[in-house]
Formats: C-alpha cells, structure tokens, sequence
C-alpha cells in the first residue's frame, strides 16, 4: 500500500502531469495537488477540471511544503525551474519527474537538490498524440511500464516511494540504470519518432496536388506515421537536444540499414529483401508474446 | 446496381484475394466463386471456409468460362500466370487485380490479355499485417479507397464494371493513371514499409539483452513500426522490386530530410527541429479532416 503525500507539486500540467495527477487523486495518494505552469491558461483549466484543488504563482510557491514535486514539462526547461525551486525544496521532499530522457535530468535537476532532498527521476511509457491538461486521463498508466531511474546512492526509502506511486497508479514498474534508459528509448521511441516526424516532414515538402493525394490515401501505411508525428513539438525537440550521443548513435546504424535496403532495391536483389521482412515478422510476434501489442 | 458475374475466378486466395471473394459473395455479386492457388491448402481452407464454391487444379482451369478473373497473388507470381491463363480466357472477359504496384501489373499482364478480353486493374487501400484465407473477412474493404488503374483506351463498360463491384463491396473508387498511382503509393505505402522494415531490422540486430528491452518498452513508438513490419515478405518483396524507380526516388528525399535532421540535432539546432515537428503536426490534422484518421 503507497504512503499517502500531503502535497503534491506538480511543475507543468500538460497531457502527462494532469494524467498522473487525476490518476493520484482517485487512488487517494495524495491530500493536496498543486501545480504551476508557465502556461496560465493550462493551470487554469486543471483547476477548473479538478485536476489540481489549487494554482501557485510561481514554481517556489508550488514547492513550498510539497513533500512530493513532479517535474511534468518539456525537458528544456528542467534546469531554470530546478534553480528556482532549490532553495524552497522541503527537508525530506522527494523531487521526481516523467521525462522521456534520463541523463540529462540527473545532470539539469541534481546540482539544486539540496541535502536532505531526494532526487528520483521517472519515465512512464505512456502517452498519446494530444497535449494539454483536457487531454489527460486517469487510466492513462493502467497496465503501462514506469521505468524509476535513480542516481547511484539515492535513498532506498524514497526510491520505493516512487515505485509505490507508480504502482498505485496501475503501472508496472522497472528499475534502470539512468544511461542504460536512454540507450533503449533511443531505440524504441526516439528513433521511431524522429523516423516518423521525418518522413512525414518529406510529404508536406510534395507539391499541393501530391500532398492532398497522400491525405487521401494515407491509410496504406503514412497514416500511423503521422500519428506519431503529431506528438508535442517542444517536449520532441527537447528529447533529441537532450539525448543526442544515443540517438546518433541508432540513428546511425538505422542509416547504415537503410542505404543496403536502397541497394538491395537499386540491384533487385529480392533474397536479401525476403529474408529481412521474414525476420521482422519474428519480432512483431514477440511483442504479441509479450502483450505489449 | 452492379451487374452480376457468372463466374468469378481468384487467382490466389489469400488475405485480400478471400476478402473480396467474401465481399463478393456477401453482396451477391456472383453465381459461382472459384479459385487456384499454388498453395493448394490456401485453397482447401478457402473452401472449407466456404469462400469459394470450387478449387480449380491449376489457373486454366479455372479461368475457363470466368466472365471476371482476378489476380490476388504477389505480383512477381503474375507474368508466369498469365502466360498460363492467356489461352483460356473468355471473350468478352474482364481481368483485373488487386496488387499494390500498377505499372508493372500492366507490364506483365498486358502482352498475354487477349483481344476481345479488357484489362482493368484495381488497388484497394485496404488490408492487415496477417496473411492467409482465413484471415480474410467481407467487411475489409467497407468505407475505404480501391484505386482502378485502366491503361488507356481501356473499354469504358469494362472499367464501369470493375468501379461497381467495388462500390457494391462498400468501397469509394478513384480512376487513376497508372504511374501516378505508383508514385502516390511510393509515399503513402512503400516507404512507410521500407522504413518500418528497416528499422525493426536494426532492432533485431542489438544484442541479445537490449533485445529483449526493446520488446518490453516497445510501446513507447517502436510497436506501431513492428506492425507495418510484420506484413507478408513476399508481397512486399516484389512491391520494391516492381516499384523500384518511384521508391527510390522518394527514399531519396527521405534520406536527404533525415540528413539535415541529424545534423540539426548534432549541432543542437533547436529551432530547426521544433519548426519540423510542428509542420508534421498540421498534416496529422488534414488526415483527421479528411476522416481518413
């Protein structure tokens, strides 16, 4: 059973922060939810929906007395935010947060926590295309993965604090070394979504008639696409800027893939075609296997 | 109204091909519904499944006396077949298809049709990742494109034809030139394939462990790819290999567009990235308009 918080700060109350934070409140996690965004109009309407019981002027304000504070805004604006709530941070406080990136919050967040203070970041594999606190939903983490990515020596109370927190909401929960978590969603969400927002980039480029003609047809295969590439454009930007060496890196051997595909193409070389596309078949079975489909 | 067939023969009645045979049947479109399929248990479950009336023991067979012969196997399996079939065919007959390359159907068809015998090929934009007859069902094509490429100066009564029976099976018909077609669906289809392809790929070569990761966190972007990759090999090898100049074409594009972004995010050029990823956000918007989402 997950100890109950008496406040809860969430920095940031978009699609994913008012999700846990409707997903905190019917579980009774928490006796108060508070928030600040640097959008008004997006705390606004968590209050107006009941998401959050009140709004702070400023992110010290939120923090005041908060023995929970969630960083739920694009990954970019981490560091400012972090060097702002520092000094009111609450002795015993944990400091947590749902970035799709690992490293690079440790690195942004952790010179501001002060001691007594425990940092344990948090990456729930959820989501969906849409943004804005009325796009939230409590259900969002049911039966999702939250992978805790703890810094080397934090403490053992809090980490399971947060596991707790994640399990309370319907996630099952994986504890990750924080760089190991950005090598793996570099693969399984960073270069998916940059694949997608390019490719579909490279559509929008056709001229007029051709692009009304990919719309229409779309649903041969660019329609799942463009889903993905319809995610939030500050959040996605933040993400590559943030875990560049491993994005790179997949990228490149993505590349490297491809120009032999194209080769193979080129040549007609259809064996080295077949067996790919067997192979691939393979794994789309093992996450049936895995009910992850 | 759709005029009703006498005898409609299926050359290959796997996914698509015992769709529409289903759609056909459903809908009253023929009297006798038969087939031939190489692989001959494709065929005795089609008709234990009571999709077609007969299994023919070869495609002469089963053409003779078809008023509509339809090829639904992979295209690099139809210039073989319609050397085979060229000979039996009834005059007065239609023989069309449902192959997702246009060009080179016309290619492979064109020489071994008949005078007295029209030509009318169809795409429908429609299907599943599954293969087989029993995957097959009526309501496949409800609500969604078929494109009918007729080469030019086909018989116009010929086309209205092949454009009713589409619309009786519940889909909207667009006539389109063949080339054209195929690099519309260069754009729309085969290189979200070839991507999706490539990138499942390179996942399948990660070691054994970060394997396994990637299966368990695939939620997070990489799923929706393993779908699109777990399409029929053969299908899809000859749709590269028939389609080659329009692919590779776009993959080009595609690759010059996925270049500039690596380079963005190597040098941390924010703003590039975040004006790309809104652009995309906008054509996910016409789709939805579009009602094609």
């Amino acid at each position: 059973m997950s100890q109950v918080f008496e406040r809860v700060a969430f920095l940031g109350i978009g699609l994913i922060g008012s999700s846990l934070a409707r997903a905190i409140k019917r579980a009774g996690l928490a006796k108060q939810i508070v928030t600040f965004d640097g959008n008004a109009d997006h705390a606004a309407q968590a209050k107006a929906l009941g998401v959050v019981e009140e709004t702070a002027r400023n992110a010290a304000e939120a923090v005041a007395g908060a023995d929970l504070v969630v960083f739920a805004v694009p990954i970019g604006a981490y560091a400012d935010l972090a060097a702002e709530i520092g000094p009111h941070l609450a002795p015993g406080a944990i400091v947590s947060d749902v970035g799709s990136v690992k490293m690079a919050v440790i690195r942004d967040l952790g010179p501001h926590i002060p001691e007594g203070v425990y940092l344990v970041p948090a990456h729930p594999i959820a989501g969906t295309e849409k943004s804005g606190p009325e796009s939230g939903f409590a259900d969002l983490f049911e039966g999702r993965w939250a992978i805790v990515t703890p810094p080397p020596g934090t403490d053992e109370a809090a980490v399971q604090r947060i596991v707790d927190l994640w399990r309370a909401v319907g996630s099952e929960v994986e504890i990750m070394e924080p760089g190991h978590h950005d090598r793996v969603l570099a693969i399984t969400s960073h270069l998916p979504h940059l694949i997608a927002y390019t490719i579909v980039g490279t559509a929008t480029d056709l001229e007029g008639t051709l692009q009304q003609e990919v719309i229409k047809f779309s649903a041969s295969g660019f329609r799942d696409f463009t889903r993905i590439a319809a995610s939030d454009p500050t959040m996605w930007r933040d993400v590559f800027l943030n875990n560049r060496e491993a994005v790179l890196d997949v990228l490149q051997r993505f590349t490297e893939d491809l120009t032999a595909l194209q080769r193979a193409i080129r040549w007609g070389e259809g064996e080295q075609l077949f067996d790919l596309f067997t192979r691939t078949r393979a794994i789309r079975r093992s996450i049936i296997d895995a009910k992850q489909a």
